[in-house]
Order: structure tokens, then C-alpha cells, then sequence
């Protein structure tokens, strides 16, 4: 298996794979500021919940790098960061988690750096920076730890000789590596138990074609695309087995957000009786919003819609919408596959009684 | 109303506005022979079942005046035509009913054709011509005057402020003018009903966003570009009030194959008790087909899926199913909406009690 890293800290840079690009082109664009990296997780150079979550980690690396910098040359690393600083982060992280409101990891993965800093109040300079650094590279390493842990978990639940339908791209590239729906269907492809992949295009940006396809072609798993309103054909002649996605956020009744053209999947695998599966780390979990109508949905600019690739696709003048998400209720949801284990027809005692660590089978 | 004429019969040709330019050229192809119309209806130059079937009638007009123009020049046209003529329309029939499998109105066009030529056995060449293209335009007038009768019929469902939801272009570029599903909205909008309409965008080909948003807008009907994947998002936050589709076949128990995507939003809708209407005319009914599995359902190139306008959308090597059409339950149908009546809650009983003639409600 050929590496995918979508994201490589080198030298105090954070470098994200341009998922704008692929699959033609596979560049890095490098982030030396917060607000370099804000534009970038804007603009879905970085995309997918635990990958941003991951990307923001390092962001508040970046940002506090940038707040020291620009003190008096003569401070002393050993010395500890003057007030300016502890309120200088708490502003980054604010502005980090206000550049897409859905995915909660971003918001986890900037309270988890705001955590680990508020651990270190008297510390000298450079003893906090280490800290932080160390605390992304963290966050870093347990993603792709979490993911092949969801793999694990989730490919016990795939028959032999499966075709599984995926949408949007839950993979290496949306976290640290591996995936999560995508490290599903890598550890039951493994195992000899999927047989094909149905990947939905994902309009309008178009995950499924450019990165799911591109990231299952890399490893020999065989794939197909289909439009995405294409689904229902083949779930209602009976040549899906199971549906697998990712999550931008679950709420603690189990709703949970994803891409655009999920919930109709959902709704169709309820009346064909196919299973339908999150694959999601307990990162993307949000107790505090108690259902999906608490997520706040992100509705992006009309143009991904009606222009692609710079080519208008409507008449002139055409408007549009274009939410980016939308919310599948916790009772179309056969099971979320965490990293901790497996949550059967998912309710808030459930996902909170995981939190606390049991492993748990329905 | 600025005229939307998507066929035009003039001095022996069918001028068909090229569909795959649209909305950025509007451009005539000229057909002078049932082999170039053939190619017309597979690359989807003239796309829509009406329009398909009146092209198909017109189709026959060219197939007798090319085989008679291939004859020895002295043919008089007042001698009744020799077998070979026969046959060579029988021939001609199939071969354009094989164009495309599942729209039912290419067969009801040809057929409808071949029952007039039948009538006309002993008749002269020249008065066989005439025959054949007054009943090819009776056949053109008709059906824009069956599709004012659905917009009629259809307008009185629609409550006042309603916004709909529909998908592909079931309008006067899928008919011989006025439309099926956009007939409706037409009628209801000139009466004040339509707020607003959310349209499909309908990937693969884009039908929605090149088609319906032109139409809709040359009449300043307002009109949303959607995503396919974003209808459970509006419908599921009660912004959509009904949802109104056209139909490629309409089987006898009142299953309906139509425009891939179309089977979800009937199945939203169910889930979100908002009404889901078919808009089709008669032609469109195929008493022989006893149930939606006995449609055949077109798989087109993938090429569709995997590029766009010329350019590449998945990574090299990728492969793509695309099924053009997909079929309703007639359970998840509130009512068929054609030009002799309304058929709620359709079944056998039903749509055979329409075709003898009786207005229905139901």
C-alpha cells in the first residue's frame, strides 16, 4: 500500500496535500501562520472532520510560534510567556474553529491544544512550545492509530463478499491516514470480505470522484462511480449490501451530520433493509448538542454548484444553494463504529456510557 | 412567454435545437433521414419522452420520403406504393424504437405511425406522404395541447405559496412544447401558486441546471439550483411542499420509471408526508409493462459520470455505472397527473378506467 498523507508537520511547517487538486496534481501547500491554515481549511485544501480537527492541532502550534515571534528578539525561551500570550491563543483558537462551523473535530482539536497549554501556565517558553508540538503530533499519531482501530472494529461487521456503497470521501485523505468509512473498507477488504465499492460522485465538490476513487485505485480495491442520484437503482435491485460513510459530527442522541446526500442513502438502506454504518472517531461525538437540529449546517457558496472547475453549468444569472451537510436521524443508523467499539442502533445513554470506556456491543 | 420550440417541422426537414448546447448556444440540427434522428435521440440532441415520441413520428415522415426518393425517378405518386415501401417503414419503426429503450413514447409515436400508414394501404404514394405528415404534426399539436391540459389539471394541487421541488426537465424542451412537470408549475405559477422552485441539478448530463433553470428563468419564474444530494436537506427542514417529476414510462400498476434520482425524492417525500406527483401523459402509460420490473432501464456510457464537458473528473483508469433511469412504486406516488384527469393513489384499475376515457378523481 502506496502512503497517503494529507498532512506532514516538517520543520515547524505544516504542509496539507492540495485535495483541490487531485487527482490530477498532487501538491503540497505550506502553512507557516493560523491564517494561512484558516484560509486552507476555508477553501477545503484540507477537508474531512478528523483531518481538520488534526490540521487545527498544529494550527495553534503555528499560532503560537507566530505570537513569540514577533515579541522583542531578546526573549528568553526559558522565561514564561507573558498574559498577552494565553489570551493571544484563545483568540486563535476561536478564529480556527469559526472557519467551518460543522466538522466538531476542529473545535476538539483546538480545545485539546488549549488544554494541554492551560497545563503548562508557568512553564518556560520553550518548554511550552515543545508541549504543544508534542500535543499535535499526538493528536497526529492517535488519528491514525483511532482509524485502524475503527477499521478493526468495523470490518467484523462486513459479510464476505460484500458490495458496500460509500459517499463523499471518509478516507486518508478527510484524516491523519487510513480513513475511517474508507478504513472500514481497507481492513474488510483485507479480510477478503468486500468485493466492490459503489462510490457516489459527491456533488458538488465531487470527493467521491477525485479522492475516493483515486485513494481505493491506489490499493487495487475495486470501485465504480455512480451519480449520486443513482443510489436508489442499485440498493433497490439488490446489488448493495451495506452503506458506509463518515461523520462531520454525532450528536448525543446519534443523529449524526455528514456530507450533502447522506441522509437520502440512509433513508434508502431503512427500506431496503441494508445496514448503514458511521464510521467515526469519538472526536466527531458532541454531547452538547443534543440532537441534529442543534449542528449548525454550513451552507457554502452557490458557485460550487453552478460553475465547475471555472466552467459555468447553469444559464447566466442562475442561483443556488448549496448546504454542505445534512443530518441523518439516529434511527436510520444501524451502527457508528467508534475506535472504542461498536454502537448499536446509537442513543445518548450508549454514546455516553462509550465515552466512559466500556467496549460495548449493542 | 418567450417560445420555447425544441422541434421544428419545416419544409420537409425536423429541426431539433441542440439540447447538449444548451443554455450557452441555441443552436438547430437539421434531420433530413431517420438514421441522423436516430443518432439525435442516443446522444440526446432532442431528450424528454414526448419529445422523443413526437420526434420518433416525424422520424417515419423522413423514413417514407427517403425510401420513395430512392426509387426510379419516374415513380408516379399517384400509384400506391409497392411492398418493399411496407416493409421498409416496419424496418424503420424498429430501428428508431431501439434508439432508446425506456421512454414508452418512442414505441407510441412509431406504432401510432404505422396504424395510420395501415389505413392507407391502397392509397397513392403522394396521399400516403400526406398522411403521414399530417398525422406526425397532429401528433406535434396534440401534445402541446395535452401538456396545457396537464398543466391545468396539475395546477389545482398546488396550494397557494408553495415551493416544489422537481428533478431532470420535464418541460417544453421534453415535449413538443409547454412541458409536463414545468406545465404544472407554469399553470400554478400564472395563478399565483409557485414561490419558488428548487431544482435538481440531475447528474449525470445536468438536465436541471442547463435545462430547467433556462426555461425557468426565460419566464422569471424564480428558481434554486440544487445539488441531487441536497433534496433530503430541504425536504427534511419543511422548505419544500411538494415535489413534481415527469415520467419516462408510467407500468400499469402505476410504478414509474423516470430520470435517475427521481426514486429518493419520492421516498423523502413519502417519509415527510409532502406529496409527490407525476405529470405524463397518456402516451406515456404501458399497460403492457404489469410492473416497474418489466421496464427496461437504460445503462448509458460511464463516460457521463467520469467527465465533464471534456474534462476529466475521476482519476485515470476509473470506472463508472450510469443507469439513466430509475422506477417509483406506485406507493410513493400521491397521484399521476395526466391530460384526461388525476389518478390519486394509482393502480391497474385506475389508469385502465383513464385510458377508456373517464375524468378521474381519486
Amino acid at each position: 500500500m502506496e502512503e497517503i498523507r494529507p498532512i506532514i508537520w516538517e520543520d515547524g511547517v505544516l504542509k496539507l496535500l492540495d485535495q483541490r487538486l487531485l487527482p490530477e496534481e498532487e501538491r503540497y501547500l505550506a502553512c507557516s501562520t493560523p491564517d494561512e491554515l484558516r484560509d486552507c481549511i476555508k477553501d477545503m485544501v484540507v477537508r474531512g472532520a478528523p483531518a481538520i480537527g488534526v490540521s487545527a492541532a498544529f494550527g495553534m502550534v503555528l499560532a503560537a510560534r507566530n505570537y513569540l515571534d514577533r515579541l522583542p528578539v531578546n526573549l528568553e525561551e526559558d522565561n514564561a510567556p507573558q498574559e498577552g500570550f494565553w489570551q493571544a491563543m484563545e483568540e486563535a483558537g476561536t478564529k480556527l474553529k469559526a472557519s467551518r462551523p460543522t466538522a466538531v473535530n476542529l473545535s476538539w482539536g483546538v480545545d485539546r491544544m488549549l488544554r494541554k497549554l492551560s497545563e503548562a501556565k508557568r512553564a518556560p517558553t520553550g518548554t511550552v512550545l515543545q508541549l504543544l508540538e508534542a500535543e499535535a503530533l499526538g493528536i497526529y499519531e492517535e488519528d491514525i492509530e483511532t482509524n485502524k482501530q475503527i477499521g478493526a472494529n468495523g470490518a467484523a461487521l462486513i459479510a464476505e463478499g460484500s458490495t458496500l456503497l460509500t459517499h463523499c470521501n471518509a478516507g486518508a485523505l478527510a484524516t491523519a491516514g487510513y480513513g475511517t468509512a474508507l478504513g472500514v473498507i481497507r481492513s474488510a477488504f483485507q479480510q477478503g470480505r468486500v468485493k466492490n465499492v459503489l462510490a457516489g460522485e459527491t456533488r458538488p465538490l465531487l470527493q467521491g470522484s477525485r479522492l475516493t476513487c483515486w485513494e481505493l485505485q491506489k490499493e487495487g480495491i475495486p470501485v465504480q462511480l455512480i451519480a449520486d442520484g443513482a443510489a436508489g437503482f442499485f440498493i433497490s435491485r439488490g446489488e448493495v449490501d451495506g452503506i458506509i460513510t463518515g461523520a462531520d459530527r454525532v450528536a448525543a442522541n446519534g443523529d449524526a451530520a455528514n456530507k450533502i446526500g447522506t441522509y437520502p442513502l440512509a433513508l434508502l438502506a431503512g427500506e431496503h433493509n441494508i445496514p448503514f454504518y458511521v464510521a467515526a472517531p469519538l472526536s466527531t461525538v458532541d454531547l452538547s448538542a443534543g440532537t441534529g437540529w442543534d449542528i449548525e449546517i454550513e451552507e457554502r457558496d452557490g458557485k460550487e454548484v453552478l460553475s465547475l472547475g471555472g466552467r459555468r453549468l447553469a444559464p447566466e444569472g442562475a442561483s443556488a444553494r448549496n448546504p454542505a451537510f445534512d443530518v441523518t436521524p439516529a434511527g436510520l443508523i444501524t451502527a457508528v463504529i467508534t475506535e472504542k467499539g461498536v454502537i448499536f442502533s446509537p442513543n445518548e445513554k450508549k454514546l455516553i456510557r462509550m465515552f466512559e470506556g466500556g467496549v460495548q456491543r449493542g
